[in-house]
């Protein structure tokens, strides 16, 4: 193959840290839409941890192949007329994968009703944004006053589930791995406090920033983190589970992953512990969307944005989010936006 | 001390395995009962193993001291004049601990409505059966059609469970600790199945017992059954995290115990974990009786009940108790009833 089409595969599934060696770069056809499929030019590729967990074996979605283009979401320009929901010219969320076209089935995409810049789409207004959304007030219900913890405060997901709990009027603590990002939560966010998970006084210093202990925890990493927390949550505090990403890349984290105080301290304090996947929130994804865009609007809450420029920067753009390089939303830009600014 | 109040002491604090040497037999006076106090005499003593829990630190309730009566509730009979609320010869559950009287506050007790045999307010009316139902039907929240696994389901709090799950038109699958019990479960107690967790093929015994899955999990021993369990877990599952019986003799409980698949599992899967305390659920004591006393009545709940008899066999009750020789509500008669049969 050497069409015009530029690729990068998955050569090989990583055993540990991911590395650029597993990745190859390909040339391939533009495919030739299917019924029921339309042709779409890739705009942005979203980067997230996910990617590395679904290298990992059967989650909730089937394990990356070797060999095969990269999996991943982004925002895709529609080429070819699909039916009345898609016709070309459409901006649409998809998956096209690591590749700048790909023909995908109309039912798998999601038309997007532009707000504002088209990152947005993929940040606050995307699925990290509404994770954050759904996830802080679904499973945490955090009430004003109370004290909420956000892990990888200054990632995709934690920015936006603490500026979340802040407009909600909670006291919100952020954890996050650099001096720098510890200043962006608290100077840019608005975040109450926050503290750096590579501290070696980790556990005092988030006491000292939950005098009052805490309430809810909204986790994104798992681990030596997620464990250090636990004895300091409050009766009938709340963790909502979102992620592990201190764990990708120790095995298959459904299995491998192994958090001390479990049931214990769920016991004693009456705790409750419960994981969220977005799709299940699919039916209200329009009202969370018209919610957030009006923060967006109003300033209570910033879009946090960590664009790579050109799809051959997506290897390195994973492997430094697996590292925390990131701030915000990371995301890899493939071509151009028919409309910009 | 030589006096005629029989009292079994914790003489030293077990680390690791409890055994009859922890304990000593003293003799103190009855106690004159203060301002606000009433004089109460022992009949049944509840055995639990959150007594050995408590031994082990500060939990819900402070650690208990060396060398003085060991703590525990129990039924009463109030010999002296309380107040409205509590005369002599009212009927009580109260905390005198293991001897044969006890001076205790008047607010701390409360009156027994008796409805059927007394042995019936210490086991299925009485606190054990009480957090079956608040756990199952609060956190648990059963489906009729739906998959109810139970550990410890022999005993105390696990026997009520699984019936009640029954009784909500859930498939109950109960785990216990010998073929007699899992008879038991069966035959008598109209489980749909039962194994055992000494099987050394439980995983696949389990998923057999459950070809449609698991949708609550009553967890009342945590380790290595519970890291079982999880994988076999449908999406939205629950685990009612009501006990930890399996690391009680392991050191302090909310400290060390340690559950792999947590958070990993919990994510993919959506899972509800979630611990139970009966002291949440005070307010509506009178109607979870109210409920369970008319299914005992219907024949549609079966109380297990395993009494040793004399003040004397306690420390051996609660040794054995930890090593799941109890069938059902393990207690000790420790006084007659004064209005037996």
């Amino acid at each position: 193959m050497n069409g015009p089409n530029r690729q990068i595969l998955l050569d090989t599934r990583p055993k540990g840290r991911l590395t650029r060696r597993h990745f190859s770069v390909a040339s391939g056809d533009i495919p030739e839409p299917g019924p029921d499929e339309v042709l779409c030019r890739t705009i942005l590729l979203s980067v997230d941890p996910a990617n590395r967990a679904w290298m990992e074996g059967v989650s909730y979605r089937a394990q990356i192949a070797e060999g095969q283009v990269m999996a991943g979401y982004g925002v895709c320009e529609v080429l070819t007329d699909g039916n009345e929901r898609v016709a070309a010219g459409a901006l649409v969320l998809g998956e096209p994968g690591w590749q700048e076209y790909a023909a995908l089935p109309v039912r798998s995409l999601r038309r997007i009703e532009r707000r504002s810049a088209l990152t947005h789409h993929l940040s606050v207004l995307g699925p990290t944004g509404l994770t954050a959304y759904f996830g802080l007030l679904e499973v945490g219900r955090p009430q004003s006053g109370e004290t909420v913890v956000v892990s990888a405060a200054a990632g995709a997901t934690g920015s936006v589930a603490g500026q979340i709990a802040k407009i909600k009027g909670a006291r919100v603590v952020g954890i996050a791995g650099s001096d720098e990002k510890v200043q962006l939560l608290r100077q840019r966010l608005g975040f109450d406090a926050a503290v750096s998970h590579r501290s070696p006084t980790l556990e005092e210093d988030l006491r000292a920033a939950c005098p009052d202990g805490v309430d809810v925890y909204f986790d994104n990493v798992g681990g030596q983190v997620l464990e250090t927390i636990l004895p300091l949550m409050n009766v009938h505090g709340r963790v909502v589970c979102c992620g592990a990403v201190s764990q990708y890349e120790k095995g298959p984290v459904a299995q491998t992953t192994v958090t001390k105080g479990v049931p214990g301290l769920l016991i004693m304090q009456r705790l409750r512990m419960e994981g969220i996947l977005l799709l299940d929130f699919v039916k209200r994804f329009r009202v969370a969307e018209s919610e957030l865009a009006g923060w967006l609007q109003d300033g209570r809450l910033v879009a946090l944005e960590d664009v790579c420029d050109g799809l051959e920067t997506a290897p390195d753009a994973l492997i430094g989010l697996l590292r925390g390089d990131n701030v915000g939303k990371r995301m890899v830009r493939v071509g151009p936006d028919p409309e910009p600014g």
